[in-house]
């Protein structure tokens, strides 16, 4: 069997590597578009291979909600489902859950909530995280972990750390779908000896991936570098590394820079969709009246369908109108400009000039 | 100078032309989708496009309103506003206007009314509707005309004729955009004495073109029908002939057997919206249990980025959770729909063989 991951150059911590999956060889770092409900929101699939993405997330909390996963699985799977190709990575829908303050229940088994769409009583554990994983047919599954809030008690850290660690065991224990990777996930909060003593509790579990959990939760941007700074070395070299819901462009890099490899995040589509525009060393707020009368586009020389076509002053009137042409032009500029600034990323570590880059974007790596 | 229109084949009273335009010849008879506020809702004009639109209608009174007629203009009118290349036509403003109930008064010079946006105080006479639609810098500009309810009484029905043929005659002492076409509208609602009288008046004047306003604001499709196929043969023969506003497949069809060219409506356009798409026949309501779980396309064969790569379920799982890949790939579905429609007859026409083609579609001529 070939490995599941190559790493192909260093610079610095950071790695360049490629990611085998069933559905393509994903290059690395990359940055995953976030896919909820089965669509990065605004987009079709042609949409996202244009863009050049090689994989995508999706919520196994929502699809299992809708539209069930056991209709995915008789439709022959997500990719099936939403005409997509390429790799999938699903979340275990534990972050979900865990964010329905006083709507859940958990114990040791598992996790009891209330489902967001009609209050029906539902129940996961890992083991059914893990088969509705199957179900969908991503190319990674998550473990299903408990993620507690950065500032909970040292104690409820330690026991959500726990049950994570027993729950890890638990899903590797389950069956995966014909060729799925399974990633375990470390917590810790921001507490750097909470995060190392995790790291040893799940590196030895046969993962094919390791996730960073439990950041970018609301700390301070400059605590989570420093967690990541940390941790991310410490992390096994030879399985990609991947830091849940982060983050900003900043973000980005300086966690590539300190060798983490994979990334997610709701900011470039949700931004997008409130007129923030994401330009080379910050953003637009389309909305601004500036804009109304601009003919450039939103950035001079973006490749995006909406900086080749249209100019600012489009885009704030369809912004302003409330057109549906509006989410999905800002949402494939935003997109744009990640998977560009990522690919960057990647090619500047290749050529072993990553400090370079971070500098020319104001970034101390 | 060359015609602006040819009529290139002939089957009974239906014909198929050519329209020469600023921005490409456009193939008659043609549907034109609806891009009310500079887009056709959802879609990108790379859409449009690939979808092979030649022409598509712009509202004049959305746009007046925002982003407004002079900022359009700056940016170097309406075709680079959007990126649209081809052919645009424009109405005049004046169906919307009279649509505003109580919020409008007309007199012989124009008519005030109430900005839907903002309440505040507007007018639109003959001249400035015109002077607007220059700005746009449209392929076919529309003469401001009154359209009274097709139930109003014929004292009523005779003063907005006349007041349609004394602003017609104003619009075209206007000063068009270089190379803009201009079509006069008739008026009489659904009595064939006052359509007959009123085409009378209009068809002398200098327009490009001459449309028929009016129909499809309430009427029975029968009557509308009866009228389209009295009127349609008695209008000038080297003129395209354009019917506003309809309609139905249906009323397509029979529409372009009585020989007219040119059609707008919102209807494929808003009935995705809704939930509606066609299919041969008739329609399916995406929101029906029964599509859930369907993995079959919208339309076996359809040639849309819809049934290319979606089925019938997801389309239904994103209609449910309202995402807004939904609304881009209905409204492809229902374009698409109707453009194929309007080109088989096309064909149909000049290999003469329409009424067969009308037959299969179960509608008589």
């Amino acid at each position: 069997m070939s490995p599941v991951f190559i790493q192909q150059a260093r610079c610095g911590n950071a790695r360049a590597g490629l990611l085998h999956t069933k559905h393509g060889v994903v290059e690395t770092p990359v940055f995953m578009p976030v896919g909820t409900q089965a669509t990065v929101k605004s987009l079709a699939s042609g949409d996202l291979e244009a863009l050049d993405a090689p994989i995508i997330l999706a919520n196994t909390y929502h699809l299992a909600m809708r539209p069930g996963s056991g209709l995915v699985r008789s439709l022959g799977g997500l990719h099936s489902f939403m005409s997509w190709p390429r790799a999938i990575l699903t979340d275990s829908g534990g972050y979900q859950v865990f964010s329905h303050k006083g709507r859940r229940k958990i114990d040791d088994d598992g996790v009891t909530f209330q489902s967001h769409v009609d209050g029906s009583r539902q129940r996961l554990t890992p083991e059914s995280a893990m088969a509705i994983q199957a179900d969908l047919g991503s190319d990674i599954a998550m473990a299903f972990d408990e993620c507690p809030p950065s500032d909970a008690p040292v104690k409820d850290l330690r026991r959500a750390m726990s049950r994570t660690t027993a729950w890890a065991k638990r899903c590797v224990e389950t069956q995966p779908a014909p060729g799925q990777l399974r990633f375990g996930i470390v917590q810790g909060a921001i507490d750097l000896d909470l995060r190392r003593e995790h790291l040893a509790e799940i590196a030895p579990l046969p993962f094919d991936g390791m996730a960073l959990g439990g950041l970018s939760v609301g700390e301070p941007p400059a605590t989570m570098h420093a967690v990541v700074r940390e941790i991310a070395p410490l992390m096994p070299e030879d399985r990609p590394r991947y830091l849940m819901g982060v983050g900003t462009p900043t973000d980005l890099l300086v966690a590539i820079a300190a060798g983490m490899d994979m990334f997610d995040c709701v900011m470039p589509t949700r931004s997008a969709r409130n007129g923030r525009l994401f330009v080379r060393g910050g953003h637009i707020n389309i909305a601004n009246a500036v804009h109304g009368k601009d003919p450039a586009p939103v950035e001079e020389g973006c490749g995006c369908e909406a900086c080749r076509r249209y100019s600012r002053a489009y885009l704030a009137h369809l912004f302003r109108v409330k057109e549906i042409l509006y989410y999905r032009l800002a949402t494939l500029h935003n997109l744009h400009h990640y998977l560009t600034l990522v690919r960057g990323a990647r090619q500047a570590i290749i050529e072993n000039r990553l400090p370079a880059y971070l500098a020319e974007r104001g970034v101390a790596g």
